[in-house]
Order: C-alpha cells, then sequence, then structure tokens
C-alpha cells in the first residue's frame, strides 16, 4: 500500500469528551477535532442543548451522560425553596433537552432516568441544595457506570478477536462517544492492552467525518495500527480480504435487532455479508429499545444540505442542487451477526434473545 | 425529503471540457468546478501531462482527447524540417504523456492512434507544416467522433430508461468527461430531451467529489432533476426503493468484462445485487481493452493521502495518519448487467461478446 504516511504516535491517556466541572459541564468540541482540542464550559441547559444539537457532543452514550448533566443544570437555576417547583424545573429541562436529537435512545434513557430519580429525591424531603447534590451524584453515575459498561462490552468482544486481524468500523463508537473505552472500539483498546496486533481499517464517514477526525484520531494516540479509508473504498477493501470483521456502534436497537447507527453503516453490513465478513454491533443495554418494534419505528434525523455542499468550508456542490442528508440509516438484523453488550453477546432470533437481556 | 433545496436552474448548453484554440489546447479546469468555471490555455506536452496527471481533465474519452492534442503541441515545437525527425519528436512526445495516468485505456488509445497517424503522414511527403496540420485534424477528429459515439451510447442506453425512474451513477461520466453528452449520463440527456422525466441521485464520490462538482452541476446545467447523496447513503436509498438503474462509466474494461471505474464503483455494483437494481456500463469501444485478460491485470493507480486528509484546504484528519487511497476499483463481470457502447448493448458471456465488437 503505498500513499501510506506513518504514524508516530505513542500510547497516550485517551481525552475525556464529557465530564462535570464543578458548577458547569465541561464538553470537548468534537467538531473541531483533531486539530483543535478545545474543552468547552456550559452552564445552562439552553447551551447544551445547542451542544448535542450541533453534535459538538456526539456518540449515543456520551450524548446520554452531557443531557443527563444538562438536567443538572436545570436544577441548579431552580431559585426557589420548594421540592415540588424544583422537581417541575428538572422535568421541563429534560423534556426540552429531549428534543435536541431523535435517533439515539440513550438520550431518552438518561433523561427518564434522571426524572425517575428526581421523582424520588423531591420526595425524600431534602432542600434544594441537597436535592441539587443527590441529582449531581446520579449523573456522575451514570457516567461512571458508562466507563465500566464500555469495559464490559470490550471484555464480552474481544473472544471474537484474533491476533493479526483486520477490522472496519465506521463513524466513531470509540472513547470520544462515551465516558471512555468506547463501544465499538473498547475491544481493540483491550486487544492493544494484551499485546494482540490488530490492524484497523477506519471509514472517514461522510459528511461529519468522525471516522477521520474521531477514530483515526483516538486510536492513532492509543498506538493502535489505523489506516483511513474514504467510506466508498470499504467494499475493495474487503475483497482483498484485508478485513475478518466489521464492528460497529449503535444509536438504537429495536426489539426485533435492526440497528440505527450512523448513515453508511447499512452499507457496509451489506458489503460484509456480500464477502462472508461478520458484522457486529456492541452496544449497552441503554441503547436497545423494546418499546420499538423494528428499524421502521426508529424516527431517521435529516440535517442541512450544508454538511455535504460546504462541510469542508468549502462550497463543492453547485448552489440550489437538491441534497438528501440522513443522519442515520437502518441495518436489518438478518445482517447482524451478532449485537454484544456489557451482559453478553446476543445472537438470533433477536426478538427473543434481546427481551432475555433484560429479565 | 426535507433538506432539499430547490433547483432554480434551466436549460444550458454544457460546457466544453477540452477542445483545440489554434495553436493551444483549451482545458476548462474540472478541478474548480462548480464554484469557478476557468479555462487553462496549455502550449506544451509538460503542461497537457500536469493537467492530466493533476486531474484538471479527467474522465477517460476526455483525457484521450487531450492527450491527442498533447502529442500535436509536441509535433508543432519541431524546430527542424526533416519527417523522420518530426515523427520521432512527436512519438517521444506521445511515450512521455502516456505516464501522466495508468488506469484509463483511453489514454492509450488516443496516443497510439496518434502515433500511427503520424507514422502514416511522415512517410506521405508533406512538409512539416504540412504534417503538423494533418496531425492536428487527426486530433480534432478524435474529438468529433467521440462526440458522436457518446449521441449512439446514449441512443443504445435509452431503451433501458422508463419514465418516472430513477437512476443512480457514481463519479461523473458526463459531458465534462468526454466531447459532449457524456457516456453514462448521456442517455439521461436524450431521456430529458424527449420529455422523459428521470430522478437521477448523484453520490458525491469521495475523495475528489467529481459527482458533488461535476455530475449535479451538469445535469442541474441542464434541468435534469438531480439530487446529491454522500457515497454512504447510496444503499439506504437504494433500499428506500428509489433507484430502478444504475448506471456509471468506466476508465477500462478487460476482456472478460470485468470493469475498472472509480473507487467505490465496485461497492455500488454489490449493493445494487442485493437490492435487485440493474448495473449498466456505458463506455466507447476505445474503453474496452481485449490486450487486459481480467481485471486482476488492470494497474490501480494509487493517489496522495491529502486527498482524503485535506481535501478541500482544510485539515481533517490527525497529523501522520495513514491513509489508503485507490483512484480506482474494478468491479468483477458478475455484477455487470450490461455494457452498453456505441456498436450495441453487450452481457454475458462478455469473454466472447466483447470480442464480437472487434469483429
Amino acid at each position: 500500500m503505498s500513499g501510506m504516511t506513518t504514524d508516530n504516535s505513542t500510547t497516550h491517556e485517551p481525552l475525556s469528551s464529557v465530564y462535570w466541572g464543578g458548577d458547569h459541564l465541561v464538553l470537548l468540541d468534537q467538531r473541531l477535532l483533531p486539530e483543535e482540542i478545545v474543552y468547552l464550559k456550559l452552564y445552562t441547559p439552553e447551551e447544551v442543548w445547542e451542544g448535542i444539537h450541533s453534535m459538538k457532543v456526539r456518540g449515543a452514550p456520551a450524548i446520554g451522560i452531557a443531557a443527563a448533566f444538562g438536567t443538572v443544570l436545570g436544577g441548579l437555576r431552580y431559585e426557589g425553596s420548594d421540592a415540588g417547583g424544583w422537581l417541575e424545573q428538572v422535568v421541563k429541562t429534560s423534556e426540552y433537552l429531549a428534543t435536541s436529537r431523535p435517533t439515539a435512545v440513550n438520550l431518552f434513557w438518561a433523561l427518564d432516568r434522571m426524572k425517575l430519580a428526581a421523582a424520588k429525591l423531591a420526595a425524600d424531603g431534602l432542600d434544594i441544595s441537597g436535592l441539587n447534590a443527590a441529582f449531581l451524584a446520579e449523573a456522575e453515575a451514570i457516567r461512571a457506570e458508562d466507563e465500566d459498561v464500555c469495559r464490559r462490552i470490550g471484555e464480552n468482544a474481544l473472544p471474537f478477536f484474533k491476533d493479526g486481524m483486520g477490522i472496519l468500523t465506521h463513524c466513531n463508537a470509540g472513547g470520544l462517544a462515551t465516558a471512555k473505552y468506547g463501544t465499538a472500539l473498547a475491544p481493540m483498546y483491550l486487544a492493544h492492552e494484551q499485546g494482540m496486533k490488530i490492524k484497523v481499517f477506519a471509514d472517514e464517514t461522510r459528511p461529519v467525518l468522525q471516522g477521520a477526525r474521531l477514530t483515526a484520531f483516538e486510536l492513532q494516540q492509543a498506538g493502535i495500527d489505523v489506516t483511513l479509508l474514504a467510506d466508498n473504498m470499504a467494499a475493495m477493501v474487503m475483497s482483498k480480504g484485508w478485513v475478518q470483521a466489521v464492528i460497529v456502534g449503535t444509536d438504537r436497537v429495536a426489539a426485533n435487532g435492526d440497528v440505527a447507527n450512523k448513515i453508511g453503516t447499512y452499507g457496509v453490513a451489506v458489503l460484509a455479508k456480500a464477502h462472508g465478513i461478520p458484522f457486529y454491533v456492541a452496544c449497552p443495554l441503554s441503547t436497545i429499545d423494546l418499546e420499538t418494534p423494528t428499524g421502521a419505528d426508529i424516527p431517521i434525523e435529516e440535517r442541512p444540505a450544508e454538511e455535504i455542499t460546504e462541510g469542508f468550508g468549502k462550497r463543492t456542490a453547485p448552489q440550489g442542487v437538491k441534497v438528501y442528508n440522513p443522519a442515520f440509516d437502518v441495518t436489518p438484523h438478518e445482517y447482524v451477526t451478532a449485537i454484544i453488550t456489557e451482559k453478553g453477546v446476543v445472537q438470533a432470533p433477536y426478538h427473543e434473545n434481546l427481551k432475555k437481556l433484560f429479565e
């Protein structure tokens, strides 16, 4: 493979993309990576809403964590002394934050968990300052649990990895998308820790280039062998026999095992099947939505045409051209070899086996 | 489909991408489209070599035409009065231009035709000025024939089109890639002339975005309904039932019907097959290379990493990351529903039927 430049990086501690800063939420602005590492301080739910909506924070688990801290900011803004008033304020904040993006179920899962916690706390007889402290602890727990969950996803996925293997991934389901480790990237970090040699192919993932900007960046930082591809090169790389597994994250798994993930994932799954390559999906239980019967019931966000026509600061398409820009697609369950969660590995029939995870 | 803006354009005469300017070659700089329409005047074979190599002119037939005029510029530079010396100069220029890009066979086809013409002319007893004039006429003939050939390709492809049809194409095999009409886009222009309503989906075609910058641009200029997609959206658009045919151009067809074309074409062919959609290839006979037994024998150009990591003037990948950037891929003949040429439509078994075209 000519046209490759050498990776000079060494192993670094991964960047934290979302955490609490004492009285504000800290977000690593993922839109500016890898050229600029900028941490944003967000003091209001409105700033958190905008951060999610504009994809400064992205990745289903990280969105959930950011939203949880966003409800804490809503509670902190309450100026009265009445627990009922505080709860009302928190619920309002939660409902507002739920409108920031439609597809990732972790957003709704985290907000529901925070609302439930708020209702319990409000009934506990705490004063407002006690309520806010306990409410913050719940958001911190979501963050801490995510780190633990991701590590367990990695451990459960690791048996599918072998020394010398080529692995293709799409978008970014790494440490930047979660509290730490990531979902699809967690087994890569664990394999690397154990001295296993893997060769990762990262789709650049148009239009927002999460693969080029985030996956290639964080794997390179960790010293893992990663090669960046334009999305349309995945088929050729598969046909050359360089890929033995595909692993991706997901924004929502329906009850029948259909998987919504970043646009382009469905195409990768079809190509993997055509080349006899297993296609794995890695996610926490909080991404599985038994209330959504099939992929057809998952709302698919469409984003502005400009992400495609002038995504790089330069106009690269004619003025006035029609553009179709769905942010996600749905991979039907028949293309999914296994769904890997913190509670274990699920295979078909998904309708039955996903349910068992929650028993 | 939200996120679509309206197309306000009307029908225009297509832009000419390559023609003779009296004593120089005129190239429309395709790297600057659609934002800037800049015509370059090239006076030397070195400038033509650079124009082909850097993709200022691209598209297999247009590259062939540019190279033919490049050999004319080589002949014009000859300062002696000896036909043998002139021929030597022309042959040297031709061999030099053949090194500009490795995959498109039209380049070699056009240069071979020019060399043969030069050898015949040199034996004809003309003076140098007469040689140059007759040699220019040969290059002009290649250009004029290409326009005629493209129109006939369009006529032969038209029976596969139906009113109301959705058609997906990859890269640019349009008027800009040829003297006029294009290959894959020729039937679209003819369908539009006849009042047939078609809906074209244009893959943006990373990394150089020929689909966004050229195909969307020229179809929009012609008043044809075109929707721009990121490459990784083609699968979703197919799964929605919006596409009834795929049609692409090619840079070289091997004797067994394997087709080299812009990177990403193979993936589109696999996706088309998985969705039961016919996959057509449109090309002139000059693109069919019976001397190349199979796709595995076609040299695949690899291009600089920067096309992917900083293709739009802005760095969008980490420094030092490895990149794989093949410019073309090979679609095995079993994915090709038909190859549509100016002499008719060829279907499997390609090994026998392609040969018959040349009988």
